[in-house]
């Protein structure tokens, strides 16, 4: 058996994992640590000022301290030496974001800074921006900005240059000291790595799906910047140094503080960081141009790679390098699953989660009328609309609560089937479907009904650990061919995945009458879509 | 004290009430006795063959055993001698049906038909007959019949034709036999007045709600008929003998065998029928054009007296002297509205009926953009469409059961202004508002929404017994002026009403700052309802 490891590192809100794996996918080890400051939304640190309802930080020294511990515990559970590790990849929360100075220091670590709430790493959950958010999004849609067309028209609350002008608006003297503002991945892999600012390896993911950045035209113009605030004007020139490096592809070799702070080896290759939920698409065996995957938990987040870019109305988020190098990595997404499937059974006042789910499967496809448009929370793909609403139609007197919710996870499917229709309708194939997150593994009814609706098989590989395991994929790729012996990204993703793929996956089969059954539903399902649509926009 | 009383009979579907009530509008006896029968849904008297499930009959020799034994009873307990009462006024059922002989014979109790289904009176809710509505609606359509408008356009599975119709294609040889279709209302009077078949007196009420009857054109025209079937050309010609009486006019004076019978005395002027809801209207003390009489349970029928005929397309039910004489009576309806409460309330999972209508009630007027269309029995009136169904829309995962409550509430009262607004718009007056029925006594969130929304003071008369007292003000109005003292309809109505209505009644009053603000909801609300109106029929 070869002793090669591959290093994930997963980052997430209230702890950081670190796996180890074979290169035949074989989990070694696996260790997680809390950060000892957790999610800050009360306090800051060394502070009893509250502060804001909608404001969330994180401690950039909990990431560095919580992950070598939890990097040495992992090494030792494994039995592993330095030298056994052949890459090391990192996957983030994002958009968690900070200001720096050149040297690296956080803000917040610096002298003067530690008490400014603005100073602090902001988490991808922190809303304090909504008002620089829309501000953003006035100003390019009035200058019809050709990158909104990636982004299916609109700005996220939770990006990065809104987390920017939201730090001029509430405290100008940080955004005056920051020197650098980064992702914090991208902090973290310029810690792992050393070198100078404007050495500093930006992720292509972070940036593509978070600033606004294509490899094509690089960050949003300085006439936009301008145009939004004019003190914003040179911020991506003068305060965003460093090089545009992909997920998978080598940001730099281990430097010697880094390796005697995690007991690693100096110059073990380093990947890339990549957003956290990105790394689930190779962390569940989507290594070729294709597979969509579905990660379904609170929200949704639909992640394929292609080989080329299409512009597809209303798909948010397509990124060349953006999961895999070479692809082209697009993103969709629906903004209330898990979520409005608990909304319901709390509306419906069910407690028996159980009996609801066996009298919905008793019922026939189309909810015997009752169609669902399950906008709770607005519509991501591919409306892109936070001021969608959702409802109910075709109520008669004879329904009751298992119409109801059948009718929730149907429009779920249809949802998915719509984002997938309007995929390839502009060209982007999409050949299998792959589930993941929590969802799927504790709802078996809502995944018979997506390969219903869908009409194809899916698949939910055996693990929920999928983002830790693509974090260790990418740095076994980002180790190169000659280290790991596979010749390219696809091939290193098979074979790390194949304890948790194929026949050690559930395959859930459609069944083809109800294929043929849901197409007059799904149809008057989009009729009733387009009518709510309609409805907001009136 | 006045010893002169009107005597009130109200057949429903279970039993029969009688009531005795002085010139003051003090009720001095009430007496229900229960039909021996009840409904005979199972097997026909004598006989252990399984009816049809949609089968619903009674037994006329039920009507007449009941009622007496309920008059004697009530003129016991109220100390009353035969010379006492003043009239009597019958409200019935409708349309509750039978076949007779000229001779007055129910079919059923004739030789050789008891036996037979159809020859037995057919109960209002007997549902037998949808084919041949179904076939009666599409000649309608086809012929253009003008008489449509008055109905909104639809005729009703419940109505007269329908069920001669639904005899004559289940067992033709009674259709042959009977020589008298007549509605069990009149036929109750006619055997209370005696006389021949040919003077039997029918109420124009019945006649006009239920058989397509008015003054001005009479029945269907013997064309209409022979178009829907060849054998039905002359039903109306032969098998309808009779004159057209309004309710509060004289039909007759009460026969001698009758007056044996009950204890009266012979020669007592007795009313033409009336339906029962509509008996509700003069009950309540709605003697006058202009109150919308809003009877509010399972389903909600709403009646106005007006001076003039006008047209309002989607209003079903225009008859003169339907409900008092030298009126237009005006019946328009909501198909689900108790119904739809309860209906809700269980989909919501919700017990604490009282803790949901406090959280309603906290709510503001429009439900936090939450919208109810309660058409989930389909929509009466203006729409006249069963095929309709409810929503919902405007939900996100904020809102919780009692927003969709409150909304489903709103979706009532906007129904009722809806109704008013287009009554008002065709130039029909509605001056003033009047709940009666079950739920405005156990609702009052609802009546407060009602009343907000209307932006005008609901009264709320302090009784639940409305269709007996009418049916008791139409026999004192069938005494006529010089027995009572009462000049004309409106003044026997106000009168015999005092100890219910005015500073007996629960007078409603609306917030005006909150009927402002309704304004936008109910607007939204229309629009939704064009909105699925169109998703039905598209």
């Amino acid at each position: 058996m070869s002793n090669q490891l591959a290093l994930g590192l997963d980052f997430g809100t209230e702890s950081v994992r670190a796996v180890l794996v074979d290169l035949s996918g074989d989990e070694r080890a696996a260790a997680s640590m809390n950060y000892p400051h957790g999610q800050i939304t009360k306090t800051l640190p060394g502070s009893d000022q509250a502060l804001e309802p909608l404001f969330a930080f994180q401690h950039p020294g909990d990431w560095i301290a919580s992950s070598a511990q939890a990097v040495r515990s992992a090494m030792q559970q494994a039995g592993a030496t330095a030298d056994d590790i052949v890459g090391i990849g990192v996957d983030f929360t994002s958009c968690t974001m900070l200001p720096a100075l050149r040297d690296g220091t956080p803000l917040c670590m610096a002298d003067g800074f530690a008490d400014r709430p603005m100073a602090w790493p902001k988490l991808w959950k922190h809303h304090g921006a909504q008002k620089q958010t829309d501000r953003i999004n006035e100003v390019a849609r009035q200058r019809k900005e050709a990158w909104l067309d990636r982004y299916g028209g609109i700005v996220g609350l939770e990006w990065f240059f809104p987390k920017i002008y939201e730090t001029l608006e509430r405290d100008q003297a940080v955004y005056d000291a920051a020197e650098v503002w980064v992702e914090g991945g991208d902090w973290l892999v310029w810690q792992l790595v050393g070198g100078e600012a404007d050495d500093l390896p930006r992720s292509t993911c972070q940036a593509g799906y978070k600033a606004m950045w294509s490899a094509e035209d690089g960050y949003p113009s300085r006439d936009f910047l301008a145009a939004v605030d004019a003190r914003l004007a040179d911020v991506a020139e003068t305060k965003m140094p460093g090089r545009m490096v992909a997920p998978g592809q080598q940001a730099g070799g281990l430097c010697a503080a880094m390796a005697e702070a995690f007991g690693l080896r100096e110059g073990t290759p380093v990947s890339a960081a990549i957003i956290d939920a990105h790394a689930g698409v190779p962390g569940v065996g989507a290594g070729d141009a294709g597979a969509l995957v579905m990660v379904m938990g609170t929200s949704s987040c639909h992640m394929l790679n292609a080989v080329e870019q299409k512009a597809a109305p209303g798909v948010a988020g397509i990124v060349r390098d953006g999961i895999l190098p070479g692809y082209y990595g697009y993103e969709t997404g629906q903004a209330a699953v898990g979520d409005a499937f608990d909304w319901i059974r709390r509306m419906l006042g069910v407690d028996d989660f159980a009996k609801l789910d066996e009298a919905a499967a008793a019922i026939e496809p189309g909810s015997d009328g009752v169609t669902c448009v399950d906008w709770f929370n607005g519509c991501r793909t591919p409306l892109m609309d936070g001021a969608l609403r959702g409802g109910y139609t075709g109520l008669s007197l004879h329904h009751g609560p298992a119409h109801v919710y059948r009718a929730t996870l149907e429009a779920s499917a249809y949802g998915v089937r719509w984002i997938v229709e309007l995929l390839r309708e502009h060209g982007v194939p999409v050949d299998r479907f792959v589930a993941t997150g929590g969802l799927p593994h504790h709802n078996p009814l809502l995944v018979q009904i997506y390969a219903d609706v869908l009409g194809a098989p899916i698949e939910i590989p055996n693990t929920t650990q999928g983002p830790a395991l693509g974090a260790a994929i990418l740095g076994a790729i980002a180790a190169g061919p000659d280290a790991t012996g596979f010749a390219d990204s696809a091939v290193a993703v098979a074979a790390m995945t194949a304890r948790i793929t194929g026949e050690h996956a559930r395959i859930v089969q459609p069944d083809m009458a109800r294929h043929a059954d849901y197409e007059t539903h799904y149809t008057r399902y989009r009729r009733t879509a387009a009518m709510l649509q309609r409805d907001t926009e009136g």
